[in-house]
């Protein structure tokens, strides 16, 4: 996908006006894999848009554990740099490329003026915003109400409809995707295997039983089972 | 307050017409306590504006249990509001009044018109945004890393700091507020009662030991601590 196949596909330019200056300032750049595009306090200087490959915001805690916010993938904006740039604040997280991707980079004072003087931009960045704020709404709602057991399980089922039964993962990439420690997603995986759920193997878990496994979905919270640290 | 002098204190109208329209078009209404103004899956007809009062925005877990996602005060709209009128998605959570509250409703398209035609407006609508998403993250920051009775302690300071050390919270209060079991928080107090840093009586809580309440603000979980469900 190139800069002008983005545009028509995501963004759906009002004018030729737009779409010109959209092409001659939105500056294209490839970034590796496993590199911080910005950090917490960072003072944004662009809205970086997703053209190709992955880009986690997460947070880390003050045990060093982390928790992914939000994935930004192919056709995306990132809308935490967006609220950023709107309200000249710090970045509050941490941006991260998990694949090499290829980024376009929106200057602060063009994003905004764009906001000012195309509809069509202003849609394209409320309707990443809609859909965002659902997905972090999710995930309050499964840290605060679903077991972490039923989270693993809802993760591990969310990523084998992407990546088929055997999946690339660590112990550790759970923990961090879910805020939790990697003792407690081992522990849990090893549960998952006695029961005939998964079988685990060096950096891959492969489902086996995937009814079962969603079953335990289902499971929230109940007072008295603390299976959540 | 009435509806000049909020567009005026915190909108900041950039026009004679948009201040017209403003009043014009922007129904006041008066709401008492403890009434939903919006459900999970309602189309909104109108942006809310808070005048005077205060609005609870929360989801409801499989169990029962409830957690506050943020409340609106007086100069505040409702952000999650905005956001679904902008992308025609259905409201994802509860909203309620917390107290005899008075609203400034905007009528649905008026709200978009608005958007495209007053930079003032949309810059209300951004800080809005800006600094709710702040407050949403911070929320999953401390669901995800914080242990309850820290969370406990954090609330009983946060709220001390608005209303006095003498509290008129139950037990209930606090458990929907963090999306927790009334036994969960019971327990939790009555330990903090037995080490001295409140005291606890029919419908109130008073804080003792404000020094030592806020020591425990600063526990985060740690692997093998199960004190979170």
């Amino acid at each position: 996908m190139d800069q002008s196949v983005f545009l028509k596909k995501f963004v759906r330019p009002d004018s030729l006006e737009f779409q010109r200056e959209f092409l001659e300032n939105g500056r294209l750049q490839s970034v590796p894999e496993e590199r911080i595009i910005a950090s917490e306090g960072d003072k944004l200087a662009h809205f970086p848009l997703v053209v190709d490959g992955l880009v986690r915001v997460y947070k880390i805690g003050e045990t060093g554990r982390e928790i992914t916010l939000y994935h930004i993938g192919p056709g995306e904006g990132c809308i935490l740099s967006a609220s950023c740039l709107l309200s000249d604040e710090p970045f509050p997280a941490l941006a991260e490329t998990v694949e090499d991707s290829l980024l376009i980079l929106v200057p602060r004072n063009v994003f905004k003026d764009w906001i000012d003087r195309y509809k069509a931009w202003r849609e394209y960045v409320f309707r990443l915003l809609a859909r965002r704020l659902g997905a972090i709404l999710t995930t309050i709602e499964e840290v605060a109400f679903m077991r972490m057991d039923a989270r693993i399980a809802a993760y591990l089922m969310k990523e084998s409809q992407k990546k088929g039964p055997k999946l690339p993962l660590t112990h550790g990439d759970i923990a961090r995707e879910l805020g939790t420690a990697r003792e407690v997603v081992s522990r849990i995986l090893k549960d998952f295997e006695r029961r005939g759920y998964l079988h685990l193997s060096r950096k891959s878990i492969e489902i086996v039983d995937a009814q079962k496994l969603r079953r335990t979905m289902r499971l929230a919270h109940e007072p008295g089972k603390y299976l959540t640290a």
